[in-house]
């Protein structure tokens, strides 16, 4: 099942996702106002009882996608965290390193980027995004996926030069508004058996390309990890890493191309994971 | 005036402080099941009409007070903010240093602060945390005080040594469930025309003591810096940094100890400013 938040004429509602079309839930779950109330109720059955058999409503394009949850408790988000990456970090992490997007920094699939009148330095980070099913605590690793309701991607999107204006923390980089991307849905039903593939092009041309094998911390390891000091919500979000970029020799510690190419107006980021989407967002300039 | 959220026989409900007295506004302002909901409404002049004049309906002592806001969209924190303690850092900063607290990171006054098994180094840190009125974005420095809607404290707890965990974030030790506190309630009345005085006790001794004329960046400061990137939300909370611990001589670079002590149960912690009022948590153990 794949699970959207969506405006349509002004008015905000969320569906499930059938092949070109969206079955619009709100009506069918009348009880809920949101995606993320469905989810704080953890009544994704529910969502999938009211959307079995149903012929979609609306036709995808005719719909904007928003960010699948547009107010979660938390997006926590998750660096350095591919194998072939970390090379250029020095001797391999112990433990995970963490930062923070508010909710405003990411726009829905299709939604446009905002490259700021402030910075040039504006950077694209592919990554697959769990989002957790219950609230949780002290979870083992053995038990840590049945805690994820499902996944979706994002754009980690970065203005560089303002993660090093803090003296200890990458917080203003990651959270300008409209920086990153989140979508297009949450898929449900993820074979976890098998690692994802995930793809990004920049303007067609694949950039990034690697599989969730050579993760450092696995989903299970993220999760048994931040459970062992904070409890996780019903639609929380944990983003977890992106590989390295192709093209970058060496590969620089932030994971920007060496020759400083930053994002420019009209620019199209894909991420794919085939078990999940593609995450489509175009650059605009700040008006 | 004072507005707090509290729960009372299992009921949460949200009211405003009168002296000894707590007055309940949810059954006056039936249109909001939250204090949050109040202020995502902008609606803190509706509360002082329907305290106006009304006997409280609950001695405080009665209730047990929650954070005051329950689910703030962000909860954003700024680091080595007072100037004597940035001589411990080198030279000053160009920009503030932030991090993010996720709300289960903090408890309401006279709840209990919880030392963690995983770490026996919980740290506190007194500081003063706007709240912010209405949705805001590029706010200019000499507006920025209208966005405040009030002031509450902050205990900014620290599992310190898991504050090195990440390679580029404090994240992890910041965000330890019940390690920091916040109230005990947000007074909405503070005269920004003097400096504010910011008091820490530990068991009673004073250990932190000083003003808000020594903050390297001011609250609109503050403001005017975090809105030229992102935007803020009515709720929104930001924590302002804390002054040099005494007996720290010379202070550390993180402020605790340098003697390494750290809270065990049993220790109480109190962060006042006169004009907010005063914030209380003991320490117990992880069970």
């Amino acid at each position: 099942m794949r699970l959207a938040s969506y405006s349509l004429r002004g008015r905000v509602s969320f569906g499930a996702v059938a092949g070109d079309g969206i079955i619009d839930l709100r009506p069918r779950l009348a009880r809920f106002a949101t995606l993320m109330e469905v989810f704080r109720a953890q009544a994704l059955e529910a969502a999938r009882a009211a959307a079995e058999g149903v012929r979609p409503d609306l036709p995808l394009p005719a719909v904007e996608l928003l960010p699948p949850l547009l107010s979660p408790e938390k997006i926590l988000c998750v660096g350095v965290n591919y194998a072939n990456r970390e090379q250029n970090y020095g001797e391999p992490p112990k433990h995970p390193s963490m930062f923070y997007r508010a909710p405003n920094s990411l726009v829905g699939h299709r939604q446009n980027l905002v490259l700021p009148k402030i910075s040039a330095q504006l950077d694209y980070e592919g990554e697959i995004a769990m989002v957790i099913a219950r609230e949780c605590k002290h979870v083992p690793k053995e038990r840590a996926l049945d805690m994820i309701a499902g996944f979706t991607l994002c754009n980690d999107g970065t203005i560089r030069d303002w993660t090093q204006h803090g003296k200890f923390s990458v917080t203003q980089g990651k959270n300008f508004d409209a920086s990153g991307g989140i979508g297009p849905w949450i898929e449900t039903d993820v074979d976890l058996t098998k690692p994802l593939r995930l793809v990004v092009r920049k303007n067609g041309e694949v950039t990034q390309d690697d599989t969730t094998a050579n993760m450092i911390f696995s989903f299970a390891d993220l999760i048994a990890y931040i459970t062992s000091f904070m409890t996780l919500k019903p639609g929380d979000i944990i983003v977890t890493g992106t590989p390295v970029k192709k093209n970058s020799n060496p590969p620089s510690p932030h994971g920007e191309r060496k020759e400083g190419v930053w994002l420019e107006p009209g620019d199209v980021i894909e991420v794919e994971c085939p078990d999940i989407g593609v995450l489509r967002n175009s650059v605009v300039a700040e008006t």
